[in-house]
């Protein structure tokens, strides 16, 4: 089986709820190809932008097995096809929908890995395919190899021998597959494109390559399909015939002798079409014995559009062009570094979802982790990390690392720190005017103009944005303690901090008042708890980084800041069930919220309690609010729910509003997106629910969210808001502090835990963790006396002289 | 309740099986809207060109209930939204999909009425939505108005008043709505939209139009919402406001008093951007009172695209253009002549699904009726009908009332004769050369050059195509006798039978067998059952035309033809199971049968069935080659079927290829579409198999077609082949003609019915009848002695006169 019976939190599918997986291969910067409920591949998002719901003609996997003498038995390595089956031209014979193909499918999900097992009952072979790419946490390098490795494993359950050659297909795509009305392949930028059959050392496959584009094209690129296994028979092209001949040439071919023929060809393709090659390995199976058959599908296109929405000029180009030059030789470094990418990925695999905490919080953090590697987010040559705030079907959505929305994430920091690092960098030494106004969007970094802005002026600074970007640089110093880098960026923190007082508190009470732009895309007036939490969130962070700084003077000017407005938080925000905006009319601008119950009204100090910061308000004060969001803003369904906005939740679904008005005082129009449901509100809350020991109230949340994404009405490894892969819901990493009670700092060179009671799995427990600069498990277990051991397995980094803190004892790693 | 017990053949749907469900609305050439499975409107293709897919903004319809002193309780008037919910950006705030709705729909849909029935357990009251449009036999004008008729049918169920009102609203859509990547509403041709209000006598509503088009803009045109209800409370435009505010300043208007409240706008709308309107009826309903609310949406586009394909020059009128000057006009027409337009439409609603036929049978004729009234089919304001094949998702598909695909068709024949008669004319008077060749495509007629040629070539002349169009000719006479309209085609009748024999009778034995072009877009060489059934078909028809022309040499003619034709035929092609295609080498040809059972292999003779132009072949072989079709051909699931084409069949369906070699004999690369299933096709072997006395056997074929269209995996009501609303599906009317042995000549001036006993329900039947000149119910039923005493029921029409034989009777109609 591919899950132990010791993992959990992966998600098993069947039938219907397999229609609309599709978990995302690929690594960080890389794009991606995913792999479907069914065991296809789909949403080639290869080209540095978001494609989903492409497919490529001709591209699937395919298994002939003679099993004794009989005849042999072929079968599109894939479940079947779901309904609905409406297309107005049936599905092309592109497709492969037309061959027959293994009779059931379950997709067992448990990110990075996918494996779906494939049966039929004419078939007596077993089949499973398991997919990955590595993924080591603290190894962006090695978490960004712009590969797919797919392994099939083939059990021969029949009593005889069985022959079997195994063929994945794949339509040469460089350059871009185009299709005319019917289907059929047809303009697009191939043409001129070749399939070489190369063989190396422990490496055999298809390079796939076009001689239409130069290097520094954007179109520019190559992609291998490769195998490590010893037999292989190649076909470098399909038939290059009339209407659908080359569907029936593959399979007369195939199904022939289970060897494949190469037709000859040694002419590029014609402009507007490619060529579909095949690489088969073959083997034979005794009763009993199960085949691993490994592929490695690679590619490599390194240039990228010069900004974030402009098309022309020289192109970026990607962090993994500068570790590759092709994706052969991204093959060759994958099957050459195996062991060692295989095994870690499993290390950090096996850390995670062999932990003892609640499943559904292991499937909600894992399944974010997509997020970093989908083309929400890119890696630029010179190291720079960007990223959306989520993608369109063809293209990425809301540019310019979105400080507010960026400032909910949690999973990069704690997985690639240095990636985290960067965006910061950006912010404060770029974006950030000496004024300390920052541009909530990052357009400065390539060039472009403001393609935001409000008319002619620049956009407004964002209050949870900027506060939540120096909330954030302190996150990334505790992970780093890289004293270099803050040192570089301080000038910048003290600017846009400084802002804040001068621009946003005009009555100088200490309560940010004004015109406050905000992640809901309007701007507050007036106190309100999303600032202000976030503001003194931000004042805490600033004066610690200060006093790393030796910055004295202002150390004490945050400090006094802070001091000065807590109270008054207190005194003008608290209703005495939650914290709510204050606004004499709450209609005299729109998109106000007043008197609601807001979601992520306490945002800032949960940003605090990850961060250790402390508590902003009274702690029992935080634990009332937080239980009175979920009782005013939970639904048990969105049957009666009135949204007059966008809709991501309905029918049965249960989750969490952004806002509701229990006493009354809804604005005649309330903040855009009052009534809808965000994933990565519900994670926040959960996360902070927890932190204040409401845990099964946090966790009711996760498992609704998750619940919702259940494989036919959502894709369990995409997360949607104002966009597939919505950054946001990165916040889902913070569930992971918030049961373990991890807290670290770099600089100082400690961590502690503190597990939660539903981190613990009756006498054990066992959690992930992630330092900044190491990363391992934590495991404690009771003595013969009933107290509790604990212990630090570091799996990678440099943990070395780590001082740890947990069950009462302080030791330091070796 | 919508459907009596007397009715069957209709389908009733829920769930699941709602989500692939869209029944067009609209009249013949019009374009249509669907109404959908769970009540809502889609597909807007009332501009003249199919558009699968397309919604409107903030268009659907809403009820607003007071029940006593009640809180009102608002429901949008649908059933719930179905998975899967996997938008990049959820569903849009116009999309109303946040709004409470009805919690469950039951969809039953009979041709052309589709009943909604919603309820929710939260609202005492039971509403119906009919859908319909008027489609009267033999009336192509009254069953051509661009209308759709929504009646919804409110029952208070409470035993307490219930004050109503009932809200449809919908985005003035002149000029197209466009929208941004968020689904905003931007672009598109709206643009100085205005909505007026309207009342006069019997009707109010909004008549939408544009100040932005001239008349004879292709965009031009204008949509009315309106109203028979006395009581009615209208908005002209919802707020033109930011964000979403015009979703909730419409929900609060509504929601505040059931009184809708006018903003006042005197402007036109801006560009890119439109206006909603809601127009709602006012009632209040006593405990157990039904109210029906009847709502007519008329459109008017009278402007169509100057070609198939063409999109520039004067623009082609519709027919209905000639009708009516504007949608209101059309509003008002159908307001007045609501009593007859309905109930000629349930007369014949009644007289088919009220007939003793086999349900499946009943379902199969009714639900490609609408392939008349889709945008597969065009009437242009100087009569002449036109049709594609089928349309993709955004246009025609394979233009120029394609003769072969058409062959198949019977359904416009019977309904709408006219139509039918209007292609044989184009086809005959200007498609038909001196020489006999006939172009398969009618592209002259426009003007077109010919964009299907064979690069420089005219397009190939088909052999079934031709002979079809022969064959169509003759059937067209027989169901009108209209003397003027045979003299004006017969010269071209003429030259395309005599091409026949000139051209495909290379060795003069009678028997085609040179590069014969056919419906499976490759061209047949050598004798062939397809070609040679069909040409002996039309050699009969084309002799008895002569006689009626008077040109006994070319009878002669035809009649020698035809005997020295038809032995060989058996001679050559009959290889003890099944005819089959003679060639000395398979593969010395690409794309022929050979030995293969082809399913279309007897479809000239079907059509000699229903004409009464006899047996071509004997009886009993005909027999049995229908039934060696259906044993070889049909497949009880697709699981294992090995297909290199195109899919419409898979999984467990079940369905009936186009081509087996159950001898071998299987040609390296067959015809491009054998290994197919198209239920044109199945419809027409179905029919056979009734005339030949397998009835079961052929009704086995007609289940297995609807049950693949189980309003998930598929639309009931658009039968996909090469696009939707396939017109080779029409071959469906067929079975009436199988199973009521109707036969009628109208020059002759008689009819007659001979009943196979599937058609009969124990000692009564009633059946359906057109004769092309008039039309009604059949009925026979068993006498104290246990004979059948027959009886016509003249529905609509003119029967004067017109001599009935059934039952062993004979006599004449009054």
């Amino acid at each position: 089986m591919a899950v132990s019976s010791t993992l959990r939190g992966h998600r098993t599918f069947t039938g219907r709820n397999l229609s609309s997986i599709a978990m995302p291969l690929g690594g960080i910067g890389t794009g991606n190809v995913s792999i479907g409920g069914r065991g296809q591949l789909c949403d080639w998002e290869i080209y540095n932008r978001a494609s989903k719901g492409t497919t490529l003609p001709n591209t699937f996997f395919m298994l002939r097995a003679q099993i004794g003498g009989n005849e042999p038995i072929l079968r599109v390595l894939e479940g079947p096809l779901l309904a609905p089956h409406r297309e107005s031209h049936g599905y092309h014979p592109s497709t492969g929908a037309g061959l027959p193909r293994m009779a059931a499918a379950t997709f067992t999900g448990a990110y990075p890995f996918a494996t779906i097992a494939l049966t039929d009952p004419d078939l007596p072979l077993d089949v499973e395919i398991e997919a990955f790419t590595p993924l080591i946490p603290l190894n962006p390098q090695d978490s960004g190899i712009p590969c797919a490795i797919l392994t099939y494993r083939v059990t021969n359950c029949s009593d005889e021998r069985a022959q079997i050659t195994l063929v994945g297909s794949l339509a040469n795509p460089v350059g871009g597959i185009g299709r005319d009305r019917y289907q059929n392949l047809s303009g697009g930028g191939v043409g001129q494109n070749r399939n070489v059959a190369r063989t190396e050392e422990h490496l055999a496959g298809l390079h796939m390559t076009s001689e239409r584009y130069a290097p520094d094209d954007i179109h520019y690129g190559d992609v291998s399909l490769t195998t490590t296994h010893p037999f292989v028979t190649i076909k470098r092209a399909w038939l290059r015939g009339a209407w659908y001949d080359y569907v029936r040439e593959f399979w007369d071919d195939l199904s022939d002798d289970g060897a494949l023929t190469d037709l000859g060809y040694e002419s590029v393709s014609e402009d507007g079409l490619s060529d579909t090659g095949s690489l088969g390995v073959v083997d034979t199976l005794s009763p009993g014995e199960q085949g691993r058959y490994r592929f490695i599908l690679t590619w490599h296109f390194p240039n990228r559009a010069p900004g974030w929405e402009k098309q022309q000029g020289t192109p970026l180009r990607n962090q993994y062009a500068t570790h590759f030059a092709s994706s052969w030789e991204t093959a060759r470094y994958v099957a050459e570094n195996m062991p060692r990418l295989e095994s870690t990925t499993r290390s950090f695999h096996q850390a995670l979802f062999g932990s003892t905490l609640p499943p559904e919080v292991i499937d909600a953090i894992s399944a974010n982790i997509v997020v970093v590697r989908s083309t929400t987010c890119f890696w630029l040559e010179d190291g720079r990390f960007y990223g959306w705030e989520g993608c369109f079907d063809d293209g990425g959505c809301c540019a310019g690392s979105c400080t507010h929305v960026w400032a909910y994430a949690y999973t990069a920091a704690f997985l690639f720190p240095s990636l985290e690092r960067s965006m910061r960098t950006i912010e404060f030494t770029i974006e950030t005017e000496p004024s300390g106004y920052m541009t909530f969007r990052t357009f400065k970094t390539f060039g472009d103009q403001f393609e935001w802005g409000w008319g002619d002026q620049k956009p407004e600074a964002a209050v949870d944005g900027q506060m939540g970007s120096i909330i954030r640089a302190y996150r990334e110093w505790r992970l780093s303690g890289d004293q270099a880098w803050l040192a570089d960026i301080w000038p910048g923190i003290k600017q846009a901090m400084a802002f804040a007082l001068t621009q946003w508190d005009t009555d100088n009470d200490g309560l940010l008042d004004g015109r406050q732009h905000n992640t809901y895309d309007i701007e507050f007036y007036g106190p309100n708890p999303l600032s202000s939490f976030y503001h003194l969130a931000a004042l805490r962070a600033a004066e610690a980084l200060a006093i790393v700084q030796g910055d004295t003077t202002f150390a004490s000017e945050c400090r006094m800041a802070y001091e000065r407005a807590a109270p008054q938080l207190h005194t003008l925000l608290w209703n005495g069930a939650y914290y709510q905006q204050r606004l004499a009319d709450v209609d005299s601008q729109p998109y106000q919220h007043g008197a609601g119950c807001l979601t992520d009204q306490l945002l800032g100090q949960l940003h605090a309690c990850v961060l250790g910061l402390g508590d902003l308000v009274p702690a029992e004060q935080a634990r009332s609010a937080l239980l009175a969001i979920v009782q005013n803003n939970f639904r048990d369904n969105f049957r009666t729910h009135i949204n007059c906005q966008r809709t991501y939740l309905l029918n049965d679904d249960q989750g969490l509003l952004l806002c509701t008005w229990p006493q009354g005082g809804r604005p005649r129009f309330p903040f855009p997106y009052s009534d809808e449901v965000w994933t990565g509100c519900e994670y926040q809350v959960a996360a902070h629910l927890i932190y204040v020991g409401e845990t099964e109230t946090g966790l009711k949340l996760v498992r609704a969210a998750r619940a919702r994404h259940d494989g036919e009405s959502r894709n369990p490894w995409d997360e949607v808001e104002c966009g597939h892969h919505y950054a946001r819901a990165m916040s889902s990493w913070a569930l992971l502090p918030a049961l373990t009670g991890f807290t670290s700092d770099a600089s100082a060179n400690w961590m502690a835990f503190d597990l939660r009671p539903e981190a613990v799995d009756q006498n054990e427990a066992r959690v992930f963790w992630s330092s900044g600069r190491a990363w391992g498990t934590y495991r404690q277990y009771r003595n013969a006396d009933g107290s509790w051991q604990p212990e630090v397995i570091v799996l990678g980094g440099d943990a070395h002289g780590i001082r740890v803190m947990a069950c009462g004892q302080e030791w330091r790693i070796d």
